[in-house]
Parts: C-alpha cells; sequence; structure tokens
C-alpha cells in the first residue's frame, strides 16, 4: 500500500516545519548532509537513470524535440557531475550568520545586521532534472528548505534524484524535508505554488517566458526573476577592432542558446566599415539583420526590423545597428536592454565612464564579453539563477541571494525616553 | 486656461525620463537640489497651509475623525520640519556609488558591485502631508524619481508642497519631475498604480491592511510592503524584574498607536507572580487580557482569545501568554509573530543566543525595548518604512533600500574559453 500524495499544503507545512528545524543547525551540520546527500546520488544511480530512461522513452513517445530529450538525458557522467556539484556548494563559505554590519549607538545599543536563511524557497522550472541537486544543494547549504516543482517530463527523474538526496540528508540527522519534490505535476499545481504565501518565503522560477508572465501575473509569493537577455555589445569608435571582433565573436557564437549571448551588436559608424568587413568573416554561420547602414557595408544582411532589435534569439542570428555617437548607442541599448548584461568595447576612458552609468543592467561590462556574466565566471562558486530585477538580488546569485539579513539589538535595560 | 490632468501612464513616462536624467547627477547637485527644495518648501509656507486649510475643511466636513484631521493638520512649525527633513537628508551619505564588493577574477577581470539608484520609486500613502516631502527627499538623495500617489483627502495639501519642491528642484537645474504627484485621486488609480510594470522599479505602500492586501493581490511591479507589528516582548526565568518591567512599560505605553509598540507579553512562569503584580501598577491604564495562569495573578484581567494574541492592537491594550519555558516562548512568537520586532528580557547568554538565533522577524532585541526599531533610533538617518518582508530590505528602511547593486566589469578583451 502507498501513501496518497500529499497535497501542496501539506507539503508546504512540511517545508516550513523543516525550515525552522534548519535554523538550529550549524554549518558543519549542513556541509556534512550535503556530503551525504552527494555520496546517496551517487549510489543511487542505477535508480536514477532507470527512473530517467522511463521519463525518456514517454518523452520520444510523445514526439518531444530532440533539444528537450537532450536536457533531459542523464548517463552515469552527469549523475557523477550532479554529485560533485552538491560537494562543491558544500565546500563555499557559509553565508549564514555572517555580520553585513555592526555598531554601537550613542545609547549602548549594539546593532549588528546578520545573514539569516530565508525560510522556503520554492523553485519551479523545467526539463532538466540537475537543477534538482543544484537547487537542493545551494538551498540546503544556506539554511533553507527548498520546495521543489519540476515539470511532468522529468518526474521520475527528479523523483529519484530528490529520493537519493532526501536518504543522505536523512542519514546525516537533518530533517529530510529539507528538500521536498511536488510530485504532482499537472498544469494547475504551478499556479497554486506560485500563491503559497506564508508558506513560500522566495520563489526562483527557472523557466520561459511563458512562465515568468504567470509568476509576475498570479503570484503572490516573493520571487525573484531569472529573465530574458537580449544583451548588446556597443563598439565604440575609439575601439580596438582586434578586439572588438574576439569579443563579438565570443558573445554571439560561443555559446548562442544562453541568456548572456549577445542578440544585437551596436556599432560606431566610424568603424562601422571596417569592422563589419573582418563579422562577415569571423561571424560566418550567423544570419546578420541590419539596419540601412550596416546594409551599405554588408549587402548579404537582412534587413532589421524593430521586433529583430527586441529579440533575444538564443541562436546564430545577430541584429546590428549602426550608430552616430555614443549618445545614440547608450538611448538604443536603455530602449531595448532586458537589464541583463550589456558591454562596450573602447580605448576611451570617459566613454566607458559613461555607458557604465547610464546604462541600466544587471551588468555592464567594459572590453570583455558578456558571457562572463554567470556565477562561475564571476566567482561566487554555483548559481541559483541570474536575476534580472533591481530588488533584493540582480545578476549572477549565488548564497547571498539565498538570504535575508535579520537586526539583532542587543541592550542592558535600554527604554526610548 | 488649465493644461487637462496628465494621465497616470503619462506621469510614468516622465518619471522613467527623470531617473534616466537623474542616473548622471553628481551628489553634490542632488544635494543642492533638495536645499533649493527646502527653501522653496519654507517660502510656500503660506501657500502650503492655505491648501491644507481646504483639505481640512472638507475632511471637516466630511466628519472625519479627529485622529484623520490631526494627521492632516499642517501649521508654521510643521511646515518648517517638514523642510528640516529635506535638509537633513541632504546632510546624509550619499548610498549611489559605493562600492559594495570589489575583486579581480584571475583572468584579471576587475569585478565591482556598485550601489545605483533603482529608478522610479512608486509611494502610495495615506493622510499625512509631510510623506510627500519626506518620501520626495529619499528618493532624490538616492537618485531615484519619485512617483507619488498620496491619499484623496490631503490632496491639496499634497499639491502644494509637491509644487513648493519641484520649484526649487527646478532651479537647482535638477529635472523636476523627479518629484512628480498623481492628481488623480480617484480610488481606480490606487489600482492602476500598483500594475505599473515597466514604470515604477520599487513600490513602497504606506497605509492600512486593505492597502497591503490590495498591492499582494493585485500589484504586479515590485514592492518592498511595510507591514504589521504585532509584536511580543518575552522576560525569561533569568530576567531581572526591574528591567523587564522598564522595557515593558516603555514597549507598550511610550506610544501605543506605533508599529513597534508591544502588543504581547509572554512571560515564563517561574517569575509571573512577581512580574504581573508589578505591571499591575506600572500598566495601569492598561487592558489587560491574558490566559488562566495571568488572570490567576491578575483577576482583574479579561480572557485572551486567539483572535486577541493575533491582533495589533495599536492601543493601550496588551495580552498576556504565561510559558513553561524557552521553547514554549519561542513557539508562540513563532506562531503570532508578524516578522516585525521581538524582544527577550533575560540574563541568561544562552535564552538570548537561543531568542535570537530562532526567532525569524526583521529584528530580534536582547534587553532593549522594541521602540527602537526605527531608523532614526538605529542610525539610519531617515526612514522610507520598516520592511516585514524578507526579500531586498528587512527593518528599518533607509537610503540603502533604495538602490540596488549593479555588476561593472572591466577587462582587456577577455573572452570566454
Amino acid at each position: 500500500m502507498t501513501s496518497p500524495t500529499p497535497t501542496l499544503a501539506e507539503l508546504g507545512e512540511r517545508a516550513k516545519a523543516a525550515s525552522r528545524a534548519l535554523r538550529t543547525t550549524s554549518g558543519a551540520q549542513r556541509d556534512a548532509a550535503l556530503e551525504a546527500a552527494a555520496a546517496a546520488l551517487e549510489a543511487a544511480t542505477d535508480m536514477v537513470l532507470a527512473a530517467n530512461a522511463a521519463d525518456l522513452a514517454r518523452a520520444e513517445e510523445g514526439g518531444a524535440a530532440s533539444t528537450v530529450v537532450d536536457r533531459l538525458r542523464l548517463d552515469p557522467g552527469r549523475v557523477a557531475a550532479m554529485a560533485d556539484g552538491v560537494r562543491a556548494v558544500a565546500a563555499l563559505t557559509d553565508p549564514v550568520g555572517q555580520v553585513v554590519e555592526g555598531y554601537v549607538r550613542p545609547n549602548g545599543l549594539r546593532v549588528t545586521r546578520v545573514r539569516v536563511p530565508l525560510g522556503v524557497v520554492g523553485i519551479v522550472y523545467e526539463n532538466r532534472p540537475n537543477v534538482t541537486s543544484d537547487a537542493a544543494a545551494l538551498c540546503l547549504k544556506s539554511g533553507n528548505a527548498a520546495l521543489l516543482r519540476g515539470s511532468a517530463g522529468a518526474l521520475e527523474s527528479n523523483k529519484a534524484v530528490a529520493a537519493a538526496l532526501r536518504a543522505g540528508i536523512d542519514k546525516a540527522g537533518i530533517d529530510p524535508d529539507a528538500v521536498l519534490l511536488v510530485e504532482d505535476a499537472r498544469r494547475e499545481t504551478v499556479d497554486e505554488f506560485v500563491r503559497l504565501r506564508g508558506v513560500i518565503d522566495c520563489l526562483i522560477p527557472r523557466g520561459g517566458p511563458s512562465l515568468l508572465a504567470l509568476v509576475r501575473d498570479r503570484g503572490t509569493v516573493p520571487y525573484v526573476l531569472d529573465g530574458d537577455g537580449n544583451c548588446h555589445v556597443y563598439v565604440d569608435a575609439a575601439a580596438d577592432l582586434d578586439m572588438a571582433e574576439r569579443i563579438v565573436v565570443n558573445a554571439k557564437v560561443q555559446r548562442p542558446s544562453v541568456c548572456n549571448a549577445m542578440e544585437t551588436l551596436v556599432v560606431h559608424e566610424d568603424v562601422a566599415g571596417p569592422l563589419l568587413e573582418r563579422l562577415a568573416q569571423s561571424l560566418e554561420g550567423v544570419e546578420l539583420v541590419g539596419d540601412a547602414a550596416t546594409r551599405a557595408v554588408l549587402p548579404q544582411a537582412g534587413e532589421a526590423t524593430e521586433e529583430d532589435y527586441a529579440t533575444e534569439f538564443l541562436r546564430l542570428r545577430l541584429a546590428v545597428k549602426v550608430v552616430a555617437d555614443l549618445d545614440e548607442a547608450i538611448a538604443h541599448v536603455t530602449r531595448y536592454s532586458s537589464g541583463h548584461s550589456e558591454a562596450i568595447v573602447t580605448g576611451d576612458l570617459g566613454a566607458a565612464r559613461r555607458f557604465t552609468g547610464e546604462v541600466d543592467a544587471a551588468a555592464v561590462l567594459v572590453n570583455a564579453s558578456t558571457r562572463f556574466v554567470d556565477g562561475g565566471q564571476l566567482g561566487l562558486g554555483a548559481e541559483i539563477g541570474i536575476s534580472t530585477q533591481k530588488l533584493h538580488a540582480r545578476g549572477p546569485m549565488g548564497l547571498e541571494a539565498l538570504t535575508s539579513v535579520k537586526y539583532v539589538i542587543e541592550g542592558d535595560g535600554q527604554v526610548r525616553p
């Protein structure tokens, strides 16, 4: 006899209880639980692969696209990598208890602001089963309970991964409900999930535009959005064209399907000719669309529409815009930026200062590829997402983004006059 | 001929334009604008008072409660205090441009995280006209455009105050749209206001439970909630009873109508008898309700209901709960806390450590009155509200809460391998 699937409300209460229990754990205990979870995941490789095979069979029967199937597919190496990911998180510095600020007031009150866990972190995500272990590890490390709602297509894989992690955590003496997977994969549960006010302290949706829109429109819990990246590289008149070419090529083609890849090249008219001529060679295989000035240099380019400038292509297509000056470049970026990562290539200090000061994005780069805007590349150790919102966390989110700050005020009997 | 009242969408676009212009201002320019705004407000005292008289007349005709009329009423001293408040904000340290963190990656990329303005800050507030100048000053100081939506009842006062501030800002050479008042005081505009996505970067509602509920249920813009304070003081077995009495009295009666006043006293059974007997005297005039153990000591106390423990009275009524131990105290606080300010009075270091570690609130206090949880008392210089949420800002919010952080990444041609 199997027990009935718990309701979302029941899971929520269990997650809250686990988050309260986590408050009394030490960093060493949580690290030990992460090590045990990693070991349990490795030990469960066969079970995880069998579950994954069932998901894959369903996906293939359903005629899923090959990219979907690829993201879903696990093999022994990938499972080992997931376990290593959990161990890597264990090795990071514990954010909990860090004193962000501390001072003594004139009346003797000692005030400190201390990092504390958020409580229950909810993650809604799509097909990749590795998100289950990555998110669980980051949450547990930072003292949070993880309430995970993966996609229906990866349900069996996620169940197997979560069960292994929970077994390891339990063995290490921490409440296994610190990692809870929502097994009810109906579409309606997402809607219910984003409205679990009083349960979820922070929701992080990892998915496409329709999921983000659902969270913004229907969500009542606090959330951090991992949004689109319509990223620009602006090549200034004072750019070193060798460097510009290298950065543009890297930002576009090194991995075009990700949010920090470049989607539009903005180029100063003084260097548009020579730069675009070089790029015609080095961006071979990239579909180019541009404005009239672009097409004057590159007749083979298509005509860029308003829509092109506004679109995150996530593939080998690049929009090009030629501008008369820095003002026009900043205006173009300001108009179309999704607030993710924006780069300038220039040797002009004044232009760099203006671009970094006036462009409003999570990350602004000078003479470097947008592809560096990533938790790993910036040294955060691990990443739960890249926030394109301005409140709470902005840009790559590591452990710090999974904490809040509490005022601790200590006196010896002070009262307010 | 007067120009037609601009629509909310039009005001939003003007606020956005002003926020972009503010990005290129220096702190010195913004401070000069604040000084000019303060001077203009003082110079406009007669006009402000005339406008206020019109609001007061309407309020009295409409039979408004005397507390409402009191909050609305201005006099020359109050206008001068508003101007002084603006000057005090000018004197604070500029948060914009502060480097929160900075390091060099192994590949030579220099990474800094820099405080930047949020952009457009929306404030919805109730009757007090001084919020108009306070909020405008804090927003301008931190480089944000302020989009203000006060109550219909204070509309004439707010218009006069905003006009004076705008005239001063304009004179100092900053776009006066940095401070914009929504003059359309229909109820529906609040609903529209909280859904100005893409315009308002951060909404701070200052008002009662129905406004907060509207924001949570209908709002689609990012917001920070200035929520309820159902605050507790727990007097431990190891408390100094003189100190406990002083703190309890201060937390309850020094200003009972505010969010950081105590609403429930939790007391360890070992000291309940002597403490409650003292409090019967020193809390004279405070209506007491308690559990059976409380009423055994104080027969005059009423019976505390579940509802009493859950209520933020904001008046001279106090709920009392006697507990057997620290566990029960923490459990009671955890169950009823609104996450604002929670205090323990104790001489026991272990009890203090457990209370501050396990109680989940914006502020936890040891041997001090809850009334200290306030931006002024904690040295923030000024306060735009007290956040009871965990994301972005928690507890008293000063200038820092009105900023975001941007990654600035500088290289010399790095590309991602």
